[in-house]
């Protein structure tokens, strides 16, 4: 029986929940937009609620996520909490690294004023004393507005629509102004409704977050599979697919704008918005879903010397790409760096202002290429190091992405324990979970220094004995067996090879050789360095204990890691609030020196060593 | 027997010809582009050439066509002279008052500088030690060409262009700018192949000028009815027929359009052009055919209080009109001055200087609407006044464009006498021979002041009666018999009628009103006008003298005519060679006030007054 009501606020939702069910199925029982990355299970921490009322106990599990302070106000998980009265809650908490990223930047540095503005203006009325031009009515007014637009300029498909429109509206409208263009008029007060989304374009998701330009709010956020991948996981075979296809550069291009238009549709469905009130995209990827998304040929990127089109941002018509929004709307890319050093990274320094710090930083963003940034508002220095798709789970035996049923965390303790997203039979191992297990050989010692897996007979530390079962053959060499087929969801084992290993080996060997060959261009020591920033999905899954462990970051920065979330979103939608922070994303983006490796001198040396444990 | 060599400077294009054949039959047997406007009958003296050899003897016709000067250089009518020797033949002659305009404007005001500039750059490969974008190394070579182009743009398209171009041209690239945008590339050094379009768009016929921009010579000139004509054949029913018929705007835009490009394959086959080396095109028009032409409504010109959608200059890609030139050309609109002072007038003042000048001048284009403005450097005051369809020989009983078989000019001396264009058997009378017609009737005393025809028996002017036969009775009024039936082309009479003087009158009376109103605005004597300017079709056509002896312009000022061909054409072709003289157009523009005829105290009574003989 449902007979306890829960006031969910700010929206005022009211729903009744049975005794002892938990606030999450109250949640998505009411239809609210809340996401439960876990799948509910109290491991990420997400979900973070307010209880306003009754005060609750807290729970063992939540002392993991909360602080003291945190926790006297209020702050709960809500899919651990249970309820067993009439309850008030305050959905509207933002809590993890992304959203504390965005909020302070929002609390100190900036003031909403997006690329856009609207302005609501009066028109005279023309008479045979005032015979001025319908346009020349509406600059008029514009200019006693704000001085700035004085050479107001205003395109011919808009034009056309003002003299019916203004007299429909008798003379009160709405004008939508991008700097010191007339992008279009609307009938009567509209200046209060102008939406924005900030996609986040990845080679293998893509995020779109639905923002309110007026107040500045987050109302939704969704996310897909990147449709590209058919025609290629990575970078490399995307760009040999556009080059070597006729129209592959527009089928890959049409691919991903048909993706854009579907996420805007969700966007819409779930907070009830309207396609016209979007009037500004903003975009950040990598070079190359920037080109791809752009129509821009990324061949050479691809082939030495590895020159982008352009690295600049750039403002178009979303009509021209054929996105549906505002037909009047505008698309802003964001500055790439270099040919490997993206617009995600542009973001992701303008979202964590490594440009205005006094200390010197390093954020790392891995992927399929391991983007990284260091310095300080001094000086920047990036680069990319081609990691594999191996932290993707990519072109691993048993590898999956960080979807249900992979294994996402291994501890290796009194036994081997494991814990899998979405609470399933486990189907295979992601990212975060190869580099424990990793990382666990390594500390175990059931691998030597170069990467082998010892045979048991091979183990010297007393504590690998247990998992002398595990190992087993398999196509020559060894293998470890992490789950048996009669665990898993499909009956095969899941299994980590030698292949495997050495998959890992490169890619943290290619990342920690990128930090070291930073940390020589700019001229510093490794402890000169105060503060790791980590980005992206798999920054913020992985666990830091193992990336130093086997070594993917120097152990000696071990403390100073701090995760940022999605940190390139974070940036896309900075500047999507804010010209201002727009522009500041371009400064970012000349400013910051491209380092490429294959071009330094040591580097392979550094790689080699890189690569062993 | 094709037995005299005839050669054509400055194309040095020989052509055999016979004895006693014309040069105009050489000229045509040639191929090359030469205009015979009057049909090459010795009436218009607009085909002159220069003969080199041998020196001809100067025929009687031709004296009424040139200066003494001008003979002694040997400068002939192609179409009266005989050819009875080899000869060589300068055809480059420019002669007419429209040429001597845009000459004189050549020579002193303004060096060829167009809209957009066309220039040859080599890029520097790219390296690993110069991983610059595409963009960023023709960045660098362009702003050591100029330093005007810091910020530089560049639309999507062109964009996605650069990389296999710039490849492909081994770095070798010509740049299209328009202002600081970068509009496209051209593999290789193409500068010196640019052409552009100017198109005076008048309500009847519309006229393209093909312009080489880099050599600033003129190509070719063609010109079509405008097809418009079909849906009404002024501005004020045409305006109905946009507003009223759905679609109607865009039906009446399209055909605009596809007549401009009727116009720019003509040009192209006449001289050999290509279509792609076509980038500008400048466009001038009375405010409606400007607003047809654009696709804006004209509805609100046509209604009180008459205004405009815009009045200053446009740019827009030719391709958003669908004009079949380079795909990264553009159209440029010349200003409009107000609803009835259209883009046309501003390329009258442009090209006849009036802004400039430092003596009072008035300038008048005779169409449906009499435009005309007056003034100098201080001050300049124009006005619009609706003379009706008379001058163009439309809604007049036996009245005909000034096209083959028009009776173009009438002359009362011992006896009637005319002239027909073509030289064919008259078919009826255009503008410039009813106004001869008129101005006749006035000065023999067959009309009465307020423009009565009489009847023979109230004839005061003895030297009338021998035109007593003429005057027959028609539709319960007097007739004027001007050819009887058994000497017209179509068996029946050409006659004048009552109605038809009314008509005349009307016109009239509202062109001499309108231009004592800009007097009496710009606060000036009538002997204040140092000259007065008739530009357009019917201002170089009629006889001055008719004009001022019915008073159309008035009498004080019958010494200072000076015809000025085709001055909104010539105003165009300016805005075309020379970006500083577009600009000036829009300085011009703002500049001119108008004046509203309707809403002048004591302007009816001028217009009753100015109706009278």
């Amino acid at each position: 029986m449902d007979n306890y009501e829960i006031t969910f606020k700010p929206a005022n939702c009211k729903v009744y929940a049975s005794e002892g069910s938990t606030l999450k199925d109250a949640i998505v029982k009411s239809g609210l937009d809340f996401d439960f990355p876990c799948g509910g299970i109290g491991k990420c921490g997400k979900c973070v609620i307010k209880v306003l009322e009754p005060k609750l106990k807290v729970l063992k599990k939540e002392v993991e996520h909360f602080s003291e302070n945190e926790l006297s106000e209020g702050l709960h998980l809500a899919c651990l909490t249970k309820i067993h009265s009439n309850m008030t809650v305050e959905l509207n908490v933002k809590k993890n690294a992304d959203y504390n990223i965005l909020q302070s930047s929002l609390e100190n540095d900036f003031t909403i004023s997006p690329l856009f503005q609207k302005l609501f203006i009066q028109l005279d009325p023309p008479s045979l004393k005032h015979q001025t031009s319908d346009l020349n009515r509406l600059k008029e007014k514009l200019i006693l507005k704000n001085s700035k637009y004085k050479n107001i300029k205003i395109g011919i498909s808009t034009l056309r629509q003002i003299p019916d429109m203004i007299r429909r509206a008798d003379n009160k409208i709405t004008v939508i102004m991008d700097e010191n263009e007339i992008l279009g008029i609307e009938s009567g007060d509209t200046h209060d409704k102008m939406l924005g989304i900030a996609f986040d374009i990845g080679t293998t998701t893509v995020v779109g977050y639905l923002m309110d330009l007026y107040t500045g709010r987050e109302l939704a956020v969704s996310s897909l599979l990147n449709p590209q991948v058919k025609f290629g996981a990575d970078v490399i075979s995307r760009t040999a697919y556009a080059s070597q296809n006729e129209n592959g550069l527009k089928l890959l291009q049409t691919t991903i704008l048909n993706a854009l238009n579907k996420l805007i549709n969700e966007l819409c469905k779930k907070s009830n918005a309207k396609k016209d009130d979007i009037y500004i995209l903003t975009v950040v990827g990598n070079t190359c879903m920037h080109h791809l998304f752009l129509g821009l040929t990324p061949k050479y990127i691809a082939t030495v010397p590895f020159v982008p089109v352009i690295n600049e941002s750039i403002r178009l018509d979303a009509s021209e790409l054929k996105l549906n929004i505002n037909p009047n709307g505008r698309v802003f890319a964001l500055p790439t760096i270099a040919g490997f050093v993206g617009a995600d990274t542009a973001a992701v320094i303008l979202a964590t202002d490594i440009d205005k710090s006094k200390d010197i930083k390093l954020a790392v963003d891995i992927g399929t290429n391991g983007e990284m940034v260091l310095g300080s508002s001094k000086k920047l220095v990036s680069c990319s190091a081609a990691a594999g798709p191996a932290f993707e789970g990519a072109q691993i035996s048993s590898g999956m992405r960080g979807a249900n049923g992979a294994i996402d965390h291994v501890y290796f303790r009194r036994e081997l324990t494991y814990t899998v997203i979405g609470n399933e039979k486990p189907r295979g191992i992601c990212g975060s979970g190869l580099l424990d297990i990793i990382a666990g050989f390594v500390k175990v010692g059931l691998v030597n220094k170069r990467g082998k897996l010892l045979s048991p007979d091979k183990f010297t530390n007393p504590s690998a004995k247990k998992y002398s079962d595990r190992i087993i053959s398999y196509n020559n060499a060894n293998a470890f067996l992490i789950v048996p087929e009669s665990e898993t969801f499909h009956g095969n084992p899941i299994l980590v090879t030698q292949k495997d290993i050495t998959s890992l080996q490169l890619a943290k060997g290619a990342i920690s050789a990128g930090i070291k060959m930073l940390i020589k261009n700019l001229g510093i020591n490794l402890d000169d360095i105060k503060e790791v920033l980590l980005a992206g999905a798999f920054g913020n899954y992985m666990d830091p204990h193992s990336a130093c462990e086997i070594g993917l970051i120097p152990k000696e920065l071990g403390s100073k890691i701090k995760l940022v979330g999605n940190a390139a979103g974070s940036g896309a939608k900075l500047a999507l609030l804010s010209e201002s922070e727009f522009k500041r994303a371009n400064r970012i983006a000349s400013k910051v020196t491209y380092v490429e490796l294959g071009a330094q001198e040591h580097f392979n040396l550094e790689f080699a060593r890189g690569m062993q444990f």
